[in-house]
């Protein structure tokens, strides 16, 4: 990867020159059967810039309540762009459609009127699961017959897609924008894309500068992005595994339950251990094993290309006897 | 009334020298208990004002998805102060506070923190129902504990009070700040206060100037205002009894259960009778009822002081010939 | 005017059912030969709604740096609306369209696009000075060149429209929407206008209830500011009198040239009289006269319907004394 | 550079644990005498970012009306911010400090608070003009007297470093924060920082993940820019001079002075050549030469370390032909 950054054409994507740029826009977009895509510093602009384009300011964003959107992202939705959000309880990845649909305000009733909804995919909180298309596929039809768009947090597609087979592009069509992610699984060192329609991509061209994202000669970013997308998707049925066999090798301490696991992130509850999660996570990084802390009783674990066997064999018998 | 407002004193309220006003301000601030209080044009402001003094740009409102605040303020506290909000699922005027608790967010995770928790008292959208003042107390401990702010959207507060029989001060002990209005129920033409700590008042005075709620001779107003609240309070009860006549009266016809009637709002579910609410609206609106039309099958029904017997018969008669 | 409200007809202005509101929309539409215009709580909330109208979020508005909207709004603009503004110096209510045209910056190039130009006629920090026709005529055509909405902060228009007998209409048709107000000169206790077009003040009343402007039966400060529409516009020439009366007699003490006051705004500059603007408000209001302090060594005096003869003159004694 | 890349040592900023980016912030903190430097993807990001530390909602900046804060950042300030402006009257890098002082309001007046003035050096839309150290120091007393905190956009703070031979840590000591640029004359690919106190870098860190900043395994990039600030500061020299070449060449045609071209940027005046910007920028780009387009008459050069002594030559003997 580094030596394909090293060798990427660059061109000044201020002014939208950059050939590799280019590039990877192009086949991203085309991945997920779109016309255009951006390429962006993070997730969190990816994803704010396509509910910029579907919300009016002041309109109304559904979601679930442990969403990206609503939870890790600073509260950008509302403070930067004024978006009204309203959220569905969170359970798992879960999506009872019926409830979202009694949430929806249609416009030119006394009410803020509902233009989009977002759901993700993986979901992030929700211990990597995974939304089943069919489940999708009723939200498109659901958002079709009340005018309302859908946008994908896709940060973590890729492992939907592996995990469940599903194409990229059957994906792609359910949605009218989708935020990927080259970082994190796919293992790009920055980048994220946000993807949709020509007419869409050009308008957040203009919202990204306004956010701060317009980076120059890009292009070393965008070569790493494409190495990513064309080696790193498939390997990550190896992360899957992976998180499998580290529940595995919890499930006894009941701290998690391995049959939850469906890609490469672990969620510890550890009321029952009785533990706090920072002084969890101290513990595992005194053992080299790094853990995210979510509350004070919920911690993350997550699998990705830079493990080796021996790392992995390494958490499965120490984390037990931490708990 | 109106000869309260002909003969009353006044001065410029954009230099808070208004006499009327600073009675009505100390008057209400006392009944709950509190050391201040501000007028405002609408109920709106009253609210947006308290979120605004609770909730940093950015940081976190939990509220039920069906409140006033999210549903009925055009997205204010999005929109203009840039408040994220995650919502529970509303169900009458009931709190599961277990549920919220779940919901909050301390400072020093990796999520957006938890701000200020709002209720509504009574619940406009929740059929007029009223809030247990256990569930309440139990709310107030909840947001102690977390370090929460509590604001009461008591719009229609003195109906809770007269309907459960609990004092104003006991109500006004469980918040931080509340919003109260004069118009609506009590009949005054124009006016609502937010009720707080004198320091959380100085700054939400500054705040109503950029809202636009500045008034100058607003001593008019607050004349009518000072006369409904010390003649209108009571006579709240006969409104909810009336109230309950009209639900019983078309009780048979299946769209309202007399009993979910505990105040002066009869919300009128109009799926069974496969109506349609803005037709309904229509229909009724032409023998003399006004009816709010609140979504394709949901309309509202409500009593207040400018009812006569008549008219309420003449109600209960017509409105079950419709259905 | 107390028997005109006290006799009011009123409806609830929420549903925009208020006659007497519908009387007073329609008067001040007409005075300004528009087709529409809209009841606020204040001049600010007037001012707010021309400009959210006028300028989309991040797009530029531009007028001179002490404008009220600017000055003496709390930073609505951008607080509340994310309006950018660029000014232009202030010299008294002087405007030079020259410079003011170099400073517009037309959509397509890279820079963000000006999309209106606001003027304040009089001009409260410019000591009420007129903005002669002519220049208005001039930004009319500079407008209309470039594609630029024209607002006018018509608070005190009313004094332009006695001092240099301009008729209203003509006032009215150089712009796209006025904010007037029927408070400060005119006496009415509470209230300002937004007028436009039809359209564009049925979306302003949208805006106005997030802004939490939307009051119920405002028909009764409606029917005050009628009262002052129709009797106390005529009535201002005197105040300008009074005012020059005033300049004349603290000319010598070097604060103020009375050729420069032309309708009822005095500002002192106590900068040659080495005073503080707090104490000499302080001690003026020790002789029961008020001053508004602007800055450390500004002062303000406002004549207005409820002075006397005796008032002036007793001021007209004292203040050359305590400079 | 390509190398340095290639060869950079990395981690995950998001969690602040990229030691090639702690580098490059430590370094460029210490170049200018601060205590800390955090990166951004963008100049717009970092001038955002310290804005947003300096300026409270709804409060005031003062800049110049050509500053690319308020010209070219697309009204991020008041979009994003909520940040009012007022601006002073640009003529090329001059600041009238005098001018400036009469334009600041201190707090407590009936008045928008001034929080910040920011100017920018050199000046992009002001040809690329130095202000002179001593205006700077004026403004920094300025600043001090009336507590208003002073940012220096400072995207080209080396071209002034290099013109007028003023230490960098000289400049830093006058500003509370400042933004500098790594790609534009420097070469790097990406990035620029905002310079500020310990305490001010841990807020914008926040700030930065709100607005989508936060980059993963950015030390790639930051390898590139320590790459431009070791190597490519002093060579500036050449930019300035080969810009000058071109203005001498181009003077006879009246469209620049050579006397105001202190730094690499040349702006060309069409007026008088009565040519159209976007018509003289594709005839130059059809000899390879690269025209930016700021207005309909005004179009902009620039001098970089990719250009060649050969294309300097060529630009200075064809551009005149064109004018």
């Amino acid at each position: 990867m580094r030596e394909a950054m090293a060798s990427a054409e660059v061109g000044d994507d201020v002014f939208d020159e950059d050939p590799t740029l280019h590039e990877l826009q192009a086949t991203v977009a085309a991945m997920f059967g779109h016309e255009a895509a951006l390429f962006t510093p993070s997730g969190t602009m990816a994803n704010q810039l396509a509910l910029q384009l579907a919300v009016p300011r002041g309109d109304e964003l559904l979601c679930d309540a442990a969403a990206h959107i609503v939870s890790d992202e600073i509260g950008a939705a509302a403070a930067l762009s004024g978006i009204s959000t309203r959220t569905w309880p969170a359970v798992g990845a879960a999506v009872d459609v019926a409830a979202v649909e009694s949430m929806i305000r249609p416009e030119g009733f006394v009410a803020v009127p509902t233009r989009a909804i977002a759901v993700e995919q993986t979901h992030n909180r929700g211990g990597g699961g995974v939304i089943p298309l069919s489940t999708l596929q009723d939200l498109r039809s659901l958002t079709d017959r009340y005018g309302v768009r859908l946008h994908c947090d896709g940060a973590r597609i890729w492992h939907a897609h592996v995990a469940d087979g599903v194409p990229l592009a059957e994906y792609g069509a359910l949605f009218d924008t989708l935020s990927v992610c080259l970082s994190k699984g796919l293992g790009a060192p920055v980048g994220s894309l946000v993807v949709g329609s020509a007419a869409a991509i050009a308008t957040a061209r203009k919202l990204r500068k306004r956010m701060g994202g317009g980076m120059r000669q890009a292009g070393i970013l965008a070569a790493a992005g494409l190495y990513a997308l064309r080696n790193n998707i498939d390997r990550l049925a190896e992360d899957h595994a992976r998180a499998r066999l580290l529940a595995e090798a919890m499930a006894p301490t009941g701290v998690v339950d391995p049959e939850q696991i469906r890609t490469n992130i672990l969620p510890l509850d550890l009321t029952k251990a009785r533990l706090d999660g920072t002084q969890f996570a101290a513990a595992a990084r005194e053992h080299g094993i790094l853990v995210s802390v979510l509350g004070p009783r919920l911690v993350r674990l997550v699998t990705h290309l830079d493990l080796t066997d021996e790392g992995v064999d390494h958490a499965a018998k120490i984390l037990p006897t931490l708990l």
